[in-house]
């Protein structure tokens, strides 16, 4: 038997509705596969938990969950309570920071079933490779004078390791893809940080002959999900690139609700954890009209990671029927509920064994 | 007679062939209008430029076009002759910053007689107002150690007057189109620089009461540009978020070589500049097959800023005349070349005095 221990996190808002819709995939997943047995343990870290506790998680919150197999998460922030850098500063980002969670993978393609916002999709069909610990995001800066005179300092801090690490990462997928790489730049009007950027990636291409490279500035890179998806693969970019990046395929997909992720630790120290590209939507929560998607093909990456590719496909394989079928929540053009939809993709899982 | 001084710099590649085709348009305005002459001065500074004398322009080249009314500039970069950071801020960049021209104004709508990308743009028609002097295009920063170690620092600037000033930019121009104003932040990811982004917005919020206001994070709202176009008015971005938000905007009317730019300088000491989203595109250069609308609906622009909104409008209606005719080069499926464009929208004016 092999037991697979899961942190699970709902977090804010509608991860509360998402992550046990999830669970039942999961659950599923343990009745079809014999050997396969899943132990949660759940955490009720969220900007709640900030309100009563001045704090997102307790001070051994991460001692915590650290010999668990993989984390699941939902979504955090909830302005109305915490200001989001301070709930996401404390939990979602400490995380990906602490645990060496250096890359964040995010798959945007066309499924079957669902319309995309496009006249013409194409072959959309783009893994985004995004740096998930430096970068853009970065604690340090500051503010100088006050009032009128104000000035505010931030800095982007790019390693050689962390930038190289993510293309690195990139053009290995790549090679198990179309063999085609694209870099997210900006290097014509950042002066440091992006000519850096550029600097490593032709450096290390010269490794990867078979790898076919392309760099394309953030602003038109953009512009060509639009207009030419058909002629990306993987794209790999830095934190806050692939962070915009991922939710414009995510809205080319046709919903940002269906998008997942994975925040990947590559040295083995701490475990991954798997949160969909979706926030935590204060607006919508409560209602039941949450699209489970994201979290649940979030759960089928975790599949993927935790060695289970069979299972991860057996979700994949329904979450596209489901969507064929036209069960659907109302993001996507449908009425159905959040459980509803997980019923029609659990029935879609057994129907294939 | 009202005579305007144009300083004319067509840059590299495709800016060489549609500045004169906008310039014919601009003859023919004055044509059409017996009170008013262009008298042009024309600039060589270019990739080319740099390859022969080292420098971007002449030592004195500011103060050569400081005194005219307008800029009216093509496109700089040509990174087989000189790496785009070095030709940007040698020429564009610094032209920018050096006369003040403090917001970059892009409008993105959806134009009579093109076909959008999306199956269903509705009212897509946003006026993008960016920061065009500070903020993520900073020359501070700079690198410590070497090779694996190395570690490169990019510092982002953002000034309480810089955030004012296109805000409260932004806050007029909305109250004279929908009166909704939505700002660009990522304060959720990026610690000091937008959490003080959101402060001002916030702040000066409260001195318009009539404009309506959002807050949406930069991922988010790249999504929106897609999935709810027609909740946008006004759109005000930091340097960096213009940047992506304007050429998201051009895919989403249907192709970046239509979209048309205003470097606007405030304080009345400098000229302001005319130049369209597109870059120089050096791979279709010498073809005559760019696309010249961007660059002549920029020159439309230009009339609006020098008093002539009337001789302004007749340009964009010859413009939208002669997409409904279907005269489009191949960026935008048709099969015209740049001067037949031209030629029809010049056509398309005279029909309408
Ligand atoms: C060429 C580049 C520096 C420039 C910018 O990013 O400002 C361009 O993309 C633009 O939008 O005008
Ligand atoms: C909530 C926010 C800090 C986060 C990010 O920007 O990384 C989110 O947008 C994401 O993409 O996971």
């Amino acid at each position: 038997m092999k037991t697979l221990e899961i942190a699970v996190i709902p977090g804010d808002g509608i991860g509360k509705e998402v992550v046990p819709e999830a669970l039942r995939v999961l659950d599923a997943i343990a009745d079809i596969h014999e050997g396969l047995k899943f132990n949660y343990t759940h955490y009720p870290w969220s900007s709640e938990y900030y309100v009563e506790h001045g704090t997102m998680m307790p001070e051994n919150g991460l001692e915590l969950i650290k010999g668990s197999n993989a984390i699941f998460l939902g979504a955090v922030g909830d302005p109305n309570l915490v200001p989001d850098h301070v709930s996401l500063g404390g939990l979602l980002l400490r995380i990906r920071r602490e645990f060496e969670q250096v890359i964040n993978v995010r798959p945007a393609k066309q499924l079957r079933g669902m319309v995309s916002p496009l006249s013409n999709p194409k072959n959309f069909d783009i893994l985004i490779v995004r740096e998930n610990s430096e970068g853009e995001y970065s604690s340090s800066g500051g503010r100088v004078h006050n009032g009128i005179d104000e000035i505010v300092v931030q800095n982007a801090v790019f390693t050689k390791r962390g930038v190289s690490r993510v293309m690195e990462y990139g053009f290995e997928i790549a090679g198990k893809r179309n063999g085609h790489l694209t870099s997210a730049t900006k290097s014509n009007g950042i002066a440091h940080s992006m000519p850096f950027w550029d600097e490593v990636f032709n450096e290390l291409s010269a490794g990867y002959p078979d790898i076919k490279t392309r760099s394309e500035h953030i602003d038109a890179l953009s512009a060509f999900f639009i207009t030419r998806p058909e002629t990306l693969d993987v794209v790999v970019a830095s934190n806050l690139f692939g962070d915009i990046l991922s939710d414009l395929g995510a809205a080319i997909m046709g919903s940002i609700g269906i998008a997942p992720a994975a925040n990947v630790n590559l040295n083995g120290k701490y475990p991954s954890m798997f949160e969909p590209v979706h926030g935590s939507a204060p607006d919508i929560y409560g209602k039941g009209i949450a699209n489970p998607i994201g979290q649940i093909w979030t759960a089928k990456m975790m599949l993927d990671h935790l060695g289970e590719p069979e299972m991860g496909a057996i979700v994949l394989e329904a979450i596209e029927r489901t969507l064929e079928a036209n069960i659907k929540t109302g993001d996507i053009g449908g009425s159905s509920t959040t459980s509803e939809v997980t019923d029609a993709i659990i029935a879609a899982m057994k129907e294939q064994i």
